[in-house]
């Protein structure tokens, strides 16, 4: 059975609470209930943290056993130069996604500095390209 | 039943035979084939051209009608304006795909000219970033 | 008699139908219709391509023999340097016109390749930017 | 009766004087005698100022009750936001104009602070730039 | 007795008249009023001119011997290298004052050439950031 | 009554302490219970944290039932985006507070991350910068 | 016997009628008759589009059977990564060539798309380039 | 007997009294009577002006008859363009002088917008540099 | 006796299995017991952590009291300006090592924020690194 | 007879010895002798430095009598302002060669500061750049 | 009596013979001499070479003992480091002359790495520059 | 026995003589003195060369012999491809050294052109940064 993280960086706790326009208002536990049900041959991991460190220390303790990886970096997709070092030294594929297309939005936000060292990248399906996210790791 | 259309732009007719350390070693054709199999329910069309306004061309007339565009523009994805123009003026949605990880690649591919007007992007799985574009409308 | 060329670029066959709040309902033919009944000394004509190369040859056919030309390059007039260098290439003068104004738009619109070889430009009239294209050729 | 404005900034009370290859040789008060005879049912008013500010007073005292204003901000198209957020703040259409094709000088002289809040922008017509202006209110 | 002088840059006049949606209704005599009132103690001088060289002068004329000078420099804070070095040049400190928060308009607004010399900033609180300015002069 | 937290980003801890050429000499915790005096019929919280994460954590804890933030991010101004999406995120109005002038000090500390989401922003005024932001809040 | 094929881009038609200063008064079909009769022992092809797509389609088909190709891509040079992307993918050598001294030109005829990709660059030649790109492949 | 203008720009009016560390002590009008002494066979007047346009409104009265110009344009250097065109359309030499040595200050001080249509250039001599305009101009 | 702390950042617990091309295959803690041997005079604290924050709290707690710290901030070298402020503001001297040669990496590693606080700076000789930087504490 | 002179620049003495990868392994020496038995009937001088101003004097003693200059200025092609100026004072027509084709490498070998003023530029050729830059000069 | 060296950078050697339209048809020991009858009381010395590291040579000798030092380094006035440091660590001080306005020519050649360390700058006077950079070290 | 080269570029033959605030007050041959004495095992030979060539020519005669050389390249550090191509083409290895910390002064000297082809580098401890230099190729 497939192990799969699905990992969250900062302020996507407040996923159904924060600015409903660019993120929809579904509640992140509901949807990850909604993703249990559709994959019930994938054992699915849940972890939030609006810590920067935290994060990678999750990727350090997964990274090397887990078969994939879900990350939305938030935040840290843009700044991280860190989380970028972890994913590159772990063995695990990671698989970046972003709810809303990044590429619309403020000028800092256009460019990631941990899309090179993904497997690949899905943005703009709304909560769906965490679902496209498996999808892709499962083939 | 659903009508997607998969829109190849440059070069793309060479897959297969093109830099396959980039793009791997299937025809195009042969994987198109595979999808069809794949999704019965769905009609799938399949246009391939190396003239920036022949591409055009085919998104106006389909652009109106289909249920949705899976497109990757090759290299006209970082320079024309004009695509994107095209896209935007259409009311069908468009998925922007990609085989290889654009952001590993040489400066001028690191930006997407067509990707703010797409629903949504997708990269760097290989021929599957077109199955997962198919999936992307499907939901 | 004096001949004139109404040349449009990409997407300008989707007048009337394209994001309107930009360009305006009116189909680019009738507008076509009313100018030719507005000068009637004039013979006025229209021509349009999605594909950059049709319209050099385009230019090339007309350029050494009409009395003048009003471009809207739509996309390509940020991006050609091969419509430039036809422009500088036929004698005769060109005219850039634009329905918006473009400063007001997406920074890559802000720039003109070709308006440093035309004659002069004019932009953000809506349509009427043509007419004043043939009043400044007339004079 | 309409009533519009010629408003001429920096430098522009010496045409006719000043580097004729580029602003011709005619004298702007004699082309304004030929602009009101050419229109004889529009009250055209004429201004030019060397100051900053006084250009600005003017768009003021004007930019509530005049149907249209020509502007011609000379050197402080390329440096003012004060004139750019006077002209934003009156109800008065204003149409940019150039007697010379700005794109074809200085590297400075290539952006317009001040288009982005006009109506629209005429340039490289020569002195018939300020005509076209007035026929581009008229409609 | 503290005296401070109000010193508004160009368009300023125009408060309550322009652009409401940035910078509200409220005419600045009568804010002014209303300041007087709330600082009986202190002798409240207001000035405002649109011309650059004359805010420099009322600069020089009370820069030597008030208390205080809360400036608003309008446009200029982003140009003018002549009102900064005025305010270098003067003992009196001044502060910098905008009413709205000029970090979410265009880019040209984001950077200020008088900053750098003010005693402090204070931006983004309406015309309460007038009050703000002279609450920080007055400890 | 009214309830404000003081906020306060990395190495703020060392205020009194570190660099007083630039910061000054007063130990924060003093200066905190000088302004509780000052405010009596205001609930003032202090927190500070050299993590980025955990001002993130007390954004959201706070950011939904508190009346003002008063906000010195330290550091993270120039290079949060997480803090700033947490601003964004919540409801409570927070004021960016500087003690030294950032504009007089290392290129990278010109720009502000967070100004953009924040009510306004104040800075320049030493320690007194909190208290004008309460003043700021009270209004 | 070793086939080689010249290949010309936008506007390299209108070759001694286009700027004379710039490319010369010589009709390119007449040195092509030149250059057959100086190298009997090669077969030499000559293909010229407007296209950009035309362009690529050609170097598609002769890509992987000829022996050497000798491109002048126009103003395609400088912003086509199409076509860039092409030479990168056949087998058959590029050499790029360039009848003008493009560094003595504007900006952006600086850089080259398309040489990277290429064995080797000519340029300032006049119509000698072309036999210097022949000559380079002969060796 | 030649006529020569002493012309200062912005805050020039505060020699002496002015960040005398920069500037040095001496006040303007003893410097002016010193040089007046010193070239007695030389009409030379003197004029200083804060606004840009009065500056401008000099160039031109002086500007066609005058035997020589030495102009320190203060802050205006780095910014009018206006005073440019001025300069360039005049006929009088103008030699730009300043007192300091304008690279070892601020960066936005290194570049002089009039510095290209000047005769020539002195700076860093303190006062002395005005006496080398003078000296350049008699030769 | 002397106390030093060796500071590692982020990623850093993972040397010898990590990226081994790059950072060689020695576990860090073997590393840490062979230079306590080679320096029995000197007390050798190590410490790392993931978290920015708690690298400044340990600069805090040391930067006070320690001899010397040898810090490799691993990514945060090249972003943290929190981490630069607090090396500025402890009196511990601090020097900057990396074990690989940062300028033959990605361009984002080529510069150091921290550099410019810490008393000098030692990269590319592996692990030897860190013994490089005792041995400049030492002298 | 003509009289020509291959001139090279620094480190490229090294030839053959010196990065083979990039620059082949035959000596230039060897080379030379072969060209020289190639091209019977023209006088064929060589001379190498690695001192730019001897690069400079070598081109003063010869630019004014030969007949052509064959110029490889190794890494001084991308700095030296000193050496283009020389160039352009003389009257001999120089030709750039280059082994390597320059685009490929790191960034700051991609524009040359002495191609402008040479007559044409030729590289990517191997040792073979040298016998077409004669080729050049003989036609 | 005072000593002074005029010191001339690469190409200055050529002077009359080269580029006549930009440095006049005056040979420089002709213009040396003109200079030294002049000036009889003071010792004049001069030096020219196209070497980088001899004229840094030339400073090192006699910046410690000579009255002053004028300096055309030419070319190297623009990308020379080494020539600056040299400067900088003499005593004697020295003036920068350029011949031609260097705000006119090519952007390599407007700003000066020399100039933030020397007493001024002359630029623009033809060889007059020269005797004006005496002129300002006799004061 | 091991042979390494002291190699010093530009102006550091003033050292003890040139900016003591910077470079300290130590003559360089003295502290060559000391470090044979220090090293007494080691053949240990120092040159130095204002001329960038020369101090190629240092490197070409020991750079296949030594077995290592500490190279302050000064000035040259930052605008030499020569000397970087000259350390890339030997086979001994070369570290890099400078006495101050390079990053807290002028912007150009923030990076090194010759860092990315040295073994390491080490700056900022004063003369002590060459004792490192060896004691870095000991091991």
């Amino acid at each position: 059975m497939q192990k799969f993280l699905l990992l969250n960086g900062p302020n996507l706790n407040l996923l159904g609470k924060r600015e409903k326009g660019i993120y929809g208002d579904t509640d992140f536990l509901n949807y990850y209930d909604t993703l249990r049900k559709r994959y019930p041959n994938i054992e699915l991991e849940y972890f939030q943290s609006n810590v920067e460190g935290e994060i990678i220390n999750k990727l350090h303790q997964t990274g090397y056993s887990y078969d994939g990886i879900i990350l939305n970096a938030g935040a840290y997709t843009h700044t991280s130069v860190a989380i970028r070092d972890a994913i590159a030294a772990i063995t695990t594929p990671v698989v970046e996604v972003h709810i809303s297309n990044i590429l619309t939005r403020e000028n800092f936000r256009h460019s990631s500095m941990i899309g090179p060292v993904c497997r690949g990248s899905i943005m703009g399906f709304g909560l769906d390209s965490y679902r496209l996210g498996i999808e892709s790791l499962l083939k």
